[in-house]
């Protein structure tokens, strides 16, 4: 979902319909559209006679459909998006296609993956409020749902490209993370609310596997759908090379595949958060799942590390060391939010079964230790989430801007050897770089380009 | 379920009903019973008439339903157990209770954990052949199971109180836990099916909940239904007031919860294994879930330990050490039975999404490293939740006879003192006890009954 044009100028109103279906929480979501239930894909042609007649679409956009403003701005990895616009305002309607759009109609994917989308969109909306884009309308066969119209916001992956900064942008990713990871988790939701949950996302299936295998093991293999810079086939071969790397990097998809501390976003990185100056919004949680709690700030982190390692392929000399800086420092608040935020929701909300006051404040015993604990071992993970995602970006399919808009391919790959060593350094090593300021330093070292051996 | 009577003198053969329903393993399993759907408990007076036209269970028994000799044999904590004998055989009948029968009817549980029973009772049946009891026939409205009736077997817990011994016994548990763990994991399950599989166990809330409050929460802080040896006050003290232990014992629990590994029996103690001198059988998982693969090898030792610990209170002077030593063999070839058996399925059955081959062996690379870094995460977190049963035993609602049967409330708390120390190291530190020598010196050393200070 990529955003541009005008505003739609109107604050949008919750409609009846949607207040109803977010209150559909554990269950499966009831879809009671009165429309056909055999899946058409939306066309700008065929959208406005498609929704001109539902009053959550039509009273927001307003105005006559055959006049919309109907424009296709899919990136082109899975899904129709398009932004209506009207006399009104406008809003995204986004529809799930049956294939990866960017391979072709041989890699079938379920359309379901949009209902999960939805599922995760409502439950973001309570966890953290404000960051996801609000839902208006829902068709569940269609695979459609019908959301807010981010505007002046574009992809935060082209504003790290372009050199500009985000007022409070780690402080929101962090506490985005904190959020969904606390509220989530059985630290706070009643147990049979939160099993009942993870039954109804464990009918996604495909969508997780494709994060199992183009994340977690075709980096380290020759896999069929794999590529990279040419010039990296040594880096490459030391990854593929060093067994315990590998056993890491299995060891965290086994615990990705059958950990569900809380619901992720699932894809996390900075194509899927969207910005203005000063405002920071997370899109697309089609990928989410139940999972550690560490996954969602990993990915983060690494796609800002990928950011940092490609600025010296566009920045000028003068502008880059202070915005490398920046970004560093963009991390170290994502990390230093996402635990103070943590910290905050273990004191004031911790009414789940997980670590209950009975053993703690009710004897007169502080859980402050307990919680530091877990925080350890959630960064401690986060890294090794983290390292393993800065390698599928370089070696697995789908690759970053940051690093494949670097037309000199020898550059990008003295660039991105840098965040592939990086990568290496975290995930074999990841308790070593806890500590905000010893990761920050490791990205330094890296940068310098001397650590190639 | 105690047994005792008559052989049924015939190797049951397996129904046509009881094989259709053996096929069915991701989906909810169906009932196809043209019987009545509303529940009705079962009684002696009207076994007979009610499941005498089933011909999977008619067939096995045989003779005139009215003369079938029928006993009531449930040990009383949650379900109605028969053994029907007739002229060709016996069976069981296992009939769950809406409520919890050893507290009585205010404690509503619900039915449905009848139907997770079957599911285990399947699943083992394929992952482990020949240990869990063969099912005859299932009806999933009225929360009845009819399966193999176990002769000469009785429950281990007795042989171990009577000081018997019992041939591969911690051979065959490690086996069991070890083949469980990894045939119901993502390391040799496609996926789909597993998490279809987690999807269909999400169902389980009520008896996980049993575990998770009365196992690892109630033992640290004043419960309602809580009990203990009166003797033991200030050492229930000291564990309550060792912040590390509840915080250790509440990650245990956030694993238990939240991860997904494998499909558990659930209640892997010494009541829940059938055993002759030379067979060793496991019934009853209604407890089975998802969960972590250390928590049935946890559990099983823990009920060692407390059976080794109770023994100066059961045997002669003469017998004692022996017997002692008999109880830390099991133990020790449970453990690293366990070990050698996934070992084993780690090179010839990984054939699931983790640790693939093309990541280790088509490159020429041994996987061994990585399998034994696995068996030593779950070494440690199998000692943690040995801990952990080592106190619920003793401090929470359900305890066990090896100790609940000394009389003398002093040597008993003195006994149960022992065992509670060392289940209190193995929590706080369970990474200095990983190998099964330094396990055994502890509780030799806590024997001794110089360690309380």
């Amino acid at each position: 979902m990529e955003s541009s044009g005008q505003s739609p100028g109107q604050s949008p109103v919750e409609s009846q319909n949607t207040s109803r279906r977010e209150s559909t929480t554990a269950g499966e979501a009831t879809n009671d559209t009165q429309r056909a239930s055999d899946y058409v894909a939306l066309s700008v042609e065929t959208l406005g006679v498609r929704l001109g007649d539902i009053p959550a679409v039509s009273e927001r956009v307003g105005g006559d459909p055959a006049n919309w403003r109907i424009r296709e701005v899919g990136d082109g990895n899975l899904n129709l998006v398009f932004i209506v616009e009207g006399t009104q305002g406008a809003v995204v309607v986004k529809q799930a296609l049956p294939y990866v759009r960017m391979v072709g109609e041989s890699w079938r994917l379920p359309l379901y993956r949009a209902h999960y989308e939805y599922y995760a969109l409502v439950r973001q909306a309570r966890y953290a409020p404000g960051v996801a884009p609000e839902v208006f309308y829902f068709d569940k066969p269609q695979a459609l749902i019908v959301m807010e119209y981010l505007y002046p916001h574009v992809i935060l992956r082209r504003k790290l490209i372009k050199g500009e900064r985000v007022a409070e942008l780690g402080e929101t990713l962090g506490r985005f993370c904190a959020q969904t990871a606390f509220r989530g988790s059985e630290l706070s939701l009643p147990s049979p609310e939160k099993k009942a949950d993870v039954g109804l996302f464990s009918g996604n299936v495909a969508i997780p596997a494709i994060t199992e295998s183009l994340v977690f093991t075709d980096p380290y293999y020759d896999a069929e759908m794999n590529h990279h810079t040419p010039e990296l086939s040594a880096v490459v071969a030391r990854l593929r090379g060093n067994v315990a790397l590998k056993a890491k990097a299995q060891r965290m998809l086994m615990k990705f595949t059958a950990n569900t501390e809380t619901m992720l976003h699932g894809d996390l990185h900075s194509g899927s958060i969207m910005a203005t100056d000063a405002s920071v919004r997370i899109i697309d949680p089609e990928f989410s799942q139940y999972g550690p709690m560490a996954f969602d700030l990993g990915m983060a982190v690494a796609n800002f590390l990928m950011a940092y390692f490609s600025q010296p392929a566009h920045r000028s000399a003068d502008e880059l060391a202070a915005y490398q800086r920046w970004i560093l420092e963009v991390i170290a608040a994502c990390l230093d939010s996402f635990d103070a935020e943590f910290q905050r929701l273990w004191q004031t909300e911790r009414r789940g079964i997980l670590f209950p006051q009975t053993l703690f404040e009710d004897q007169q015993h502080a859980s402050d230790v307990a919680c530091q604990a877990l925080l350890d071992e959630i960064r401690e993970d986060a890294l090794a989430y983290c390292g393993i995602e800065m390698h599928r970006r370089v070696l697995s399919l789908a690759h970053n801007a940051d690093f494949e808009e670097i037309i000199d391919t020898g550059l990008r790959a003295r660039l991105e050897t840098r965040n592939l060593l990086m990568g290496e350094a975290l995930i074999v090593n990841a308790a070593a770089y806890t500590k905000t300021t010893a990761l920050v330093a490791l990205a330094e070292t890296h940068n310098a380009g001397t650590c190639w051996h």
